[in-house]
């Protein structure tokens, strides 16, 4: 029974995780494959560096070539991250005819379908669990366990910067500056926090997602794209008041002849399961036609929860090349249209901050109504002082379609008594 | 490349949804699997009841000997429920060389350790996604995601009847026998509903639980099992008060030198995602020592979810008997001891029915305070009329001991200022 040899690009805290788990439990995955799994070489950038003492420093390179150039290696493990050269290592050892296992969120967003295509014209595995939501197993549940059902709408919890942010704020009343600080400090939130705070980490995981879920190939560029930087403590007392907790979320919806893909942040019911994921937690939502709804929620991110999926990929693609028949992605994606914005319907939060001035209300409600968008509730908070200071004016409509709520905010914007921007929240049913 | 044969046991809802969706999706099932997949006879009780339109009438036999006694059947899909005869066929099967699919929980939970034992030993595939929680792909989550994994602990809502009862009681007021008969209405409990509410259905798939998490052979009788029938709609008042959700649970820890498995009514923090999992929806919470957290939920049970995972676990054992490698259940379950309840050690709601006497609340404190339980919290309510009806008096303990809370029951218990037993709810963490 042949040794199923294993080459390692890079070897940081999720590669050291994934040396660790291989060694621990080496004779289980053994038994499971049908075959030894060996580390056969390992590419890093220091070769000083103190690794992991389960690491074999024999096997340690600094030179790309003996990993790629090594044609006897079954399964290259790219944990290096970054754009490229990943892309040009991956591509490579595809091209060798040999599986390959990634965590690398940033690739498979950029190239995932083309390295996707390339994996299936060549007929080897392309295995990516670890690349979107850290230890949780959505990329195996989307792939295998509805292997069989279609899946028609995911909804996910899928930056734990933002929800740790967002929970921060609304469980604590901290002000959105001092949430993304005390996320900085504790590991959660880089020093330049833009990345994850205004939505593009998310989009990059959505497009993944919506390329296993719905077979889509999409530019995350043109996935409409909020962060959470709007979002004020206010915002969280109206969403309380009204029974909602706001969440940033990633939206996929088959809609047949076009998809809808959206990252923004959104009122769900506070007794919701996804409204009680918190702090860093991820969750991903999906719909089955056959399988009805399923919900899966963990770690999002962190060494050990994504060395953990990388393990369970390597087990896969192992068990695979063994069986001879590479079967992870048979699924090409193919390029869809993208429902625009402006056509989704929905209820919306809309928060005003106008001067206290007589008919103001009206002004707002007739604008409202005028492009057909009607108000179930309202509430207006701190007029009746003589400060002159903006109040608070928020209103929850009714469904209503996007285009029409936009038009009737144009207009209210252009309005003399407006203070400051309205904000405007979508609810996510 | 050869077609890969199946032998369908049991054609009831389930067995038609696999027809169904093996016939939606042959062609990519047959990529992923690398050889066509083929239903190459169905053993049915009743050969003229009708049938899904995508099943050949040709295959149909009532006779068992036209599927066991075929040897060029791969693979044996067990659909048709109950403990016998489906225990001796699937032993059959195993013995015959056959990999074996089965959805059937009382098979799992009264035989499972016995039949992957031998399944092992013959070296042969045997998947039951399908009899654990329905459409949630807890069982493949337990064996591949966290293949590299140690499972610390797991908490499950596995009964949608009891989910569903505790539901609509906490959120709708219902009584008990109310919402019993509004489950009975829906379809979602028996005409005898004891199976369910009494904890036993729970107890069953805990057991089937622990064996994958755990590695660890249990009889069912044997778990600590408590049903809903006690729980009164004065429990959810109290229980929302106090900030809780009561749910019934399953619980599963390892211990190391023993595993703690009980099934129960628990108070669950109200914001905790286990408690916003509301009507006949599962879930499941593992906790993995490298993969920290993990939620699952989804429909635990119907037709369509199962039939999706029966045919996910089919695709599975194709593709491992194609590989040459069975590969699913590698690791032999052994019998551990079960830790008795009476040492775990939480916190406990306790509802005493007191007739309103001076001294009550001291006698009651005094008994609790003398077996080592402070309390946390304490609300009585019903007090200061002259009717004589028993008052309720709530206390939440601090951490204690569950033998020294029984204890101070068993002592407060023999007082003649109690009018009606008192309820004790363990407290979820």
């Amino acid at each position: 029974m042949g040794t199923i040899r294993i080459g390692l690009l890079g070897c940081g805290t999720v590669g050291g995780g994934v040396v660790q788990l291989l060694h621990a439990n080496a004779s289980l995955l053994a038994s499971r494959v049908g075959a030894p799994l060996e580390i056969a070489g390992v590419l890093v950038r220091d070769p000083e560096r103190e690794r992991v003492p389960e690491l074999d420093r024999a096997k340690v390179t600094t030179d790309p070539e003996r990993i790629l150039g090594d044609k006897s290696l079954d399964i290259i493990v790219e944990v290096m991250g970054g754009a490229e050269p990943a892309r040009g290592y991956v591509e490579r050892a595809i091209d060798a005819g040999q599986a390959v296992v990634t965590a690398n969120k940033m690739l498979l967003a950029l190239h995932g379908p083309s390295l996707v295509d390339r994996a299936i014209a060549k007929g080897v595995d392309l295995a990516f669990e670890g690349s979107v939501g850290g230890g949780i197993p959505v990329i195996r549940v989307l792939r295998e366990a509805l292997a069989s059902d279609r899946v028609t709408s995911l909804l996910g919890i899928v930056n734990g910067t933002c929800n740790f942010v967002l929970t921060r704020m609304r469980q604590d009343g901290l002000g959105f500056d001092a949430a993304v600080r005390e996320a900085q400090a504790k590991g959660y939130a880089e020093a330049d926090p833009s990345l994850d705070i205004d939505g593009h980490d998310a989009a990059h995981k959505l497009v993944v997602l919506a390329m296993v879920a719905f077979g889509a190939r999409v530019d995350s560029a043109r996935v409409p794209t909020e962060g959470i930087r709007a979002i004020e403590a206010v915002d969280h007392q109206f969403a309380n008041r009204f029974g909602f907790a706001i969440k940033h979320l990633a939206v996929g919806r088959d809609r047949g002849e076009s998809i809808e893909l959206r990252v923004h942040p959104a009122l769900v019911a506070r007794d919701a399961t996804l409204a009680n994921v918190n702090g860093v937690l991820n969750a991903i939502a999906l719909e089955g036609r056959a399988l009805g709804p399923c919900l899966l929620s963990g770690r999002g991110a962190g060494d050990m929860p994504t060395a953990v999926s990388v393990v369970a990929d390597i087990l896969d693609v192992a068990r695979a090349r063994r069986s001879g028949a590479a079967g992870l992605m048979t699924r090409s994606s193919t390029p869809r249209p993208l429902a625009p914005l402006d056509e989704i319907e929905t209820r919306y939060y809309l928060r005003f901050q106008v001067y206290d001035r007589p008919g103001v209300l009206s002004r707002i409600a007739g604008a409202l109504g005028q492009a057909g968008v009607s108000i179930e509730q309202m509430v207006q908070e701190g007029g009746g002082d003589a400060s002159g200071a903006p109040v608070q004016v928020v209103m929850m409509t009714h469904k209503a379609v996007e285009r029409d709520v936009q038009r009737a905010l144009a207009d209210i914007g252009k309005s003399d008594f407006v203070a400051l921007p309205t904000r405007l929240i979508r609810v996510q049913e």
